[in-house]
């Protein structure tokens, strides 16, 4: 096991009718931003019982966030939250109204010229605006960790960054908030949770078996909630399941002490900044490739996960090892989303612009072992085809 | 699932080394107490390396925390904390030098007039005075939880309290620091971190699969490293599995949402407290008998212990769940424990006393059902002898 440090502050709430201890944990008095997205919090209620529960303090609206946030449009909530005084943040929705919830929370009181920076430069944040989240869509992990992705839209820039700073003071995971969401987002949700835990664990082997059973859980336990999650919308246990494998799978505790991958996410991320693709649909695609490009660096533990969560037990390790690579790909198509990039109209020659973009950023050694160069990039593209 | 509320905010630091970490956990300036045992960890080089990482600071030592740390010693800890002005705790040891801290650190600032209402009647504590750890014997999980259980010498009552203050601002655990620990202490260890994941698993199904999974993983992985841990005691990676199961078999991340038990704790803190016994050594010697007794009531998770921890698939399911048993006795045997009273000298006329001070504690109705009636306790001893 490799020396890790393990520090996760965030309060949990998990249940329905949990909305109402927003009055607990936001102190009383405190001018208040809401963040939301698109306005499908309106048509659920959930708009509704958050209101209810912020009765007795001072509540602005930001709303208009989009997938894959735009730094463009937190900008605008960042100027409106100096404007009003904003003293505390509350994002209601899904990652992408989290993840921008995170940046507007820094980016308010950043002292540097260009908050752009924080993503392109990594520049420091002394300061944070708190925050505290109501999660509707269960996918990213973002409510209880310090990571956030923002994207430029004027440049088709996607960058992450993560600081302590971005952990949020409270999350609340009511899974009735669930019960309203379209099946292609629960799909790409669960796709999202389960490709959070492959970086985790489809590395090499690091002597930490608590680390790949737990990983191994969330996986068998998404292969086996999935598809009920698309069949059996109201379905509260379900919908519980999901929501807490999603936390889970990406708040630090499968991660401490083990090797990490990461590439799938780098390389699906250039998929959504070209084309516009859930970041969810993109890690479907990419990730059989991924894998298959990686097979003998991965062997030993694309075996393990062949043995322990396909239960394929017939064959030589190559053919395991292929048929648990078909079967994640086939569950991907079970929960109803397209693996190729053709079926999405992505055509060849896009892989020059993605391989690109990649070298840009400095991208030319991912994987657990920087090992994925920019002609491995390329090769993982164009198995996606 | 049931509705819970998650919050564990203990910063680990886990893995060779990490020990000079302390001085950047604890501000500068402080004066520190550092709170110990019998002197160990002087014979082992943790001593030196604490003192070693806390030069610069003031430091006081308070040793002699005996194993189920009593009250009237850790009341001489608060004593001289109060008279030296002491402003921060460092627990070097195991649970009982942790769990007395904890106790020491609410102590100190209390302002009733018996500290001893804090365990007896949970008094509340308004203050703490902050303390971190470096933890020498994996087992109790207080490393990084917000419990602590204390015993009055003088009436061999043994008192748990829990509450947020409690937790540790940081622990260190460095599984080198293991390395010379006596097999017994490591096997009850082991067995104490199988029985806090028993506790919260065996209980009944709460349609919660990825905490029965995660259980499940903590059980498998002690099964396996245990008797290498016995075997081979300084192999790193054993004693960094050991170490890292512990910590997690009750660090509250397996509890959430799901039924709890802790009737073989209680159960058995009356043998520690009536013959002095090991915490662990009570723990083997009454989980099997608690089993029996309970097996219809948990049922169907004894039949999913005995087929995806013991791996039994042939038999009735009362039959695969006897042998479950057998093979979790078979377990603590095979760690060194023996697993009856009577190998310890526990009479069968000890068994009133003992279901007496349950009953004075006002434990007749233990268990996740609160089934577990004075009478049904009886059995459990008996079952024991």
């Amino acid at each position: 096991m490799n020396n890790f440090t393990f520090w996760n502050p965030v309060r949990v709430h998990f249940g329905e009718g949990q909305i109402e201890k927003l009055k607990q944990e936001i102190p009383p008095g405190k001018k208040i931003m809401m963040l939301y997205g698109g306005g499908s919090i309106k048509n659920n209620g959930v708009y509704q019982q958050v209101v209810k529960a912020l009765e007795g303090y001072s509540v602005v609206e930001f709303s208009g966030i989009e997938p894959n946030p735009h730094y463009e449009t937190l900008m605008n909530g960042v100027e409106m939250a100096r404007s009003e005084g904003v003293e505390y943040l509350l994002a209601v929705g899904g990652g992408s109204v989290i993840d921008g919830t995170k940046f507007v929370s820094v980016a308010i009181p950043f002292k540097g010229n260009d908050p752009w920076t924080i993503l392109s430069e990594q520049a420091p944040t002394e300061e944070a605006i708190p925050f505290g989240t109501v999660l509707t869509l269960p996918a990213t992990g973002s409510e209880m960790n310090m990571a956030s992705v923002v994207t430029k839209a004027a440049t088709k820039e996607k960058r992450g960054f993560m600081r302590p700073e971005l952990y949020p003071q409270f999350s609340i995971l009511d899974p009735t908030t669930t019960y309203s969401l379209p099946k292609t987002q629960i799909a790409n949700g669960v796709v999202d949770a389960f490709v959070h835990t492959t970086e985790q664990y489809l590395t090499r082997p690091a002597d930490a078996p608590l680390q790949d059973r737990f990983a191994e859980s969330l996986l068998t336990t998404l292969i086996q909630e999935g598809p009920k999650a698309l069949a059996l919308p109201e379905d509260y246990a379900v919908r519980s399941n999901i929501m807490w494998c999603s936390t889970m799978a990406l708040n630090g505790v499968i991660g401490a002490g083990v090797p990490q991958d990461w590439a799938t996410h780098m390389i699906g991320h250039e998929i959504t900044a070209e084309f516009g693709l859930a970041h969810g649909t993109t890690l479907a695609i990419v990730l059989p490739s991924t894998l298959r490009q990686m097979k003998s660096e991965k062997q030993a533990k694309l075996l393990q996960f062949a043995e322990r969560v396909w239960n394929i037990s017939e064959g030589t390790d190559s053919e395991k090892i292929d048929e648990a690579i078909d079967k994640t790909r086939g569950f991907f198509e079970a929960m109803g989303i397209k693996t190729k990039m053709s079926q999405y109209d992505i055509k060849p020659e896009a892989i020059d612009t993605m391989v690109e973009r990649l070298e840009q950023k400095g991208f030319v050694a991912l994987g657990e072992n920087q090992s994925i160069t920019l002609a491995k990039s390329r090769a993982i593209y164009e198995g996606c085809l």
